[in-house]
């Protein structure tokens, strides 16, 4: 049972306004025995306001024990099964940049390398080469032309990029260049079935032009190309929630998740106060504002408690202007946690706050990792979030008579 | 794995007895900010006293956020997956007035309607006919004679009433008659496989002479069909348990819904009291007690919130007279929430009571929507509860050596 054969059949619309604010990675640890995790030792009043008002728990991202990319991660809280759903690692990383992938396209991560006379990989990232050089190749790389094909040709940076094929019939299924090991050369790309031998056919060709233009390099004389991968098949919110839907995010990879999932990007914000005027500016136009705020997770991977305590508080500092606006809605929440202690995501359930006016209130008068443990929403896995949030804005209709 | 793919391996005969009472709609929300729920605003010394012996939780009916029906409310109390086993719409109309479905059965949900002199709808429930016009229009329709079929019709209300077909090898892939509109003739009923094709002929037979009996009539010249469905397959009590089972209940729908996992319908009360008398007379004929309180969900339905704690009150007044049974195991939840907040069932978790003497005793003395968010029985699926029953009964074997 996909949760999405329910909600298509079940949704109604109506005037509410749902907002997600997803404050990245979350979720902490105490630094030391008996401490307090960041959001414990951050002095956050608007967000004690809401829990105060609302209920909370945790909520697991996949699984108990399994830590979440960041695809993952926003999926299950998009209400896609993060198990049932993958995004290829192509496909993320065209997202991560930005880049929209349209229906038919193959994305794939390409690495320069470098070879030596006799075509073996001496190094597979080219001495990681600085984005100030490696993106003039990259533009070098967009004169290949292959007959019956559009390609882009885009840097992510160092020594990656990504290559898009756009073209009829074209299958994703193709194995990785890489051999993963040095002192050997490049494989061909090989294709598993029909429309794959296709892709292949066509990265073969791209990959010889690229040599030759390539050629001169001191380092990144060719590259490798992995992950080759369409768009992923995600049903859109509009036809599974009944939702005009809008993300408000700084970051590409955000608002390429956001755009996976059929939500408009809004706004081109820079700062959180940007992404508080452009909710506004927006609030008119849509049902559910997926908003995204990236620095406790960066604080969080650099295991600067401080500093995710201080950027904790500068969310809860927004909060007013946000709950101003009255949402019917309103949900805060993480992808997944990103400790401190850590130093990166991990698998520690999410401290996840909901308050609406049908909302049942739990005894709860903080919000933080303790008082979600005692919350009325219990422990639940993300992909029932956006039930959550359709049910109490009275958007979701009776399963069964 | 369906979860009677163990009870039916793993189950064990005793003399023990289980009881599970169910308050249709039992969980509540607060009226106000910082009220109380109607479970917390009740007086409830019965019940509280079986908390303090007792282990409680929190029962999510379906799915976070899922607002069940009646039907998938109680199929998950009784242990169906909710989302496995459906009940057809025509299934449980017959059911909800008290009809026994046999095997080989198709129901069909049936709507007086209004058609014009070119014999296009002009109203699709004839004016809500009141009962009793439309009662004597379903008496004269169980005229109609079709060879090789045996044909019910049975009043339920107003312009509704439901019509069996019980004959060799009907399907129920039928399309609906009625067309959702009006200003256009109704639809010919279409089956969409052989068997159902066989109805769908039995069923234009039936709406030819329909059209004949129902001519004079001024609203109510004819009737559209609806729902088509099959008696579901639901396996038993006695196969998946090894229980001999009995609903104690007054209302038709939570009968049939009890006849249709093969519990026995006992006695014929009235009212609390004699569903309590019921009870007692049959107890030593069963293991299983199925006993429905209706007017928690009746009370909810209104959004009277006080008449909602008197039924509360009035429920925990039978108490002693229950538990002076002694029986092994008995549970005290409801099939879904009806706070009268929003005056129709809900998604919120139910708060559910379980007490035997081998349960694992919480901390909580009192029975109510945030003493079970404390609660040992966490928070969990309507679909396991019968195995947790079973359990506390020592009904069930150990899975695996």
């Amino acid at each position: 049972m996909d949760i999405h054969d329910l909600t298509r059949n079940m949704y109604i619309k109506n005037k509410s306004k749902i907002v997600m604010l997803v404050a990245d990675g979350l979720g902490g640890l105490p630094m030391e025995p008996g401490g307090k995790t960041e959001l414990e030792a951050a002095t956050t009043p608007n967000l004690d306001a809401l829990a105060a008002r609302g209920v909370q728990g945790l909520m697991t991202p996949i699984l108990p024990g399994i830590t979440p990319g960041s695809g993952p991660g926003h999926l299950g809280l998009f209400g896609y099964d993060p198990l049932k759903y993958v995004i290829g690692r192509g496909a993320l990383e065209a997202t991560g940049i930005g880049f929209e992938l349209q229906d038919g396209d193959i994305a794939i991560r390409c690495n320069f390398c470098t070879l030596d006379a006799d075509g073996n990989i001496t190094d597979r990232r080219a001495g990681r080469i600085p984005s100030d050089q490696s993106t003039p190749l990259v533009v070098r790389l967009r004169e290949i032309e292959i007959p019956g094909v559009e390609i882009i040709v885009e840097p992510v940076r160092e020594h990656r990029f990504a290559v898009v094929l756009r073209g009829e019939g074209l299958g994703d299924r193709v194995c990785d260049t890489d051999p993963q090991a040095t002192g050997v050369p490049p494989l061909d790309p090989v294709g598993e079935d029909e429309a794959s031998k296709k892709t292949a056919e066509v990265a073969k060709q791209f990959l010889a032009q690229a040599r030759t233009i390539l050629a001169d390099q001191p380092m990144a004389n060719f590259h490798t190309m992995r992950g080759f991968a369409a768009k992923p098949k995600l049903p859109p919110y509009q036809e599974v929630y009944g939702l005009r839907s809008a993300a408000v995010a700084v970051y590409p990879m955000y608002k390429g998740l956001a755009y996976l999932v059929g939500m408009d990007i809004v706004g081109d914000a820079k700062t959180l106060d940007d992404q508080v005027d452009v909710l506004r500016q927006n609030w008119d136009d849509y049902d559910f504002f997926f908003f995204h705020f990236k620095y406790t997770d960066s604080r969080g991977e650099d295991g600067d408690f401080d500093a995710k305590v201080q950027k904790i508080e500068e969310l809860d500092a927004a909060i007013p202007r946000i709950a101003e606006l009255d949402p019917t809605v309103l949900i805060v929440t993480g992808d997944h946690s990103t400790p401190c202690y850590l130093s990166g995501h991990s698998w520690h359930p999410v401290p996840t706050l909901l308050v609406s006016a049908c909302c049942r209130p739990d005894a709860e008068q903080q919000f933080s990792e303790s008082n979600s443990v005692r919350g009325g929403l219990g422990q639940f896995e993300a992909k029932y979030l956006m039930c959550l949030a359709l049910a109490n804005a009275e958007r979701l209709g009776k399963y069964g008579a």
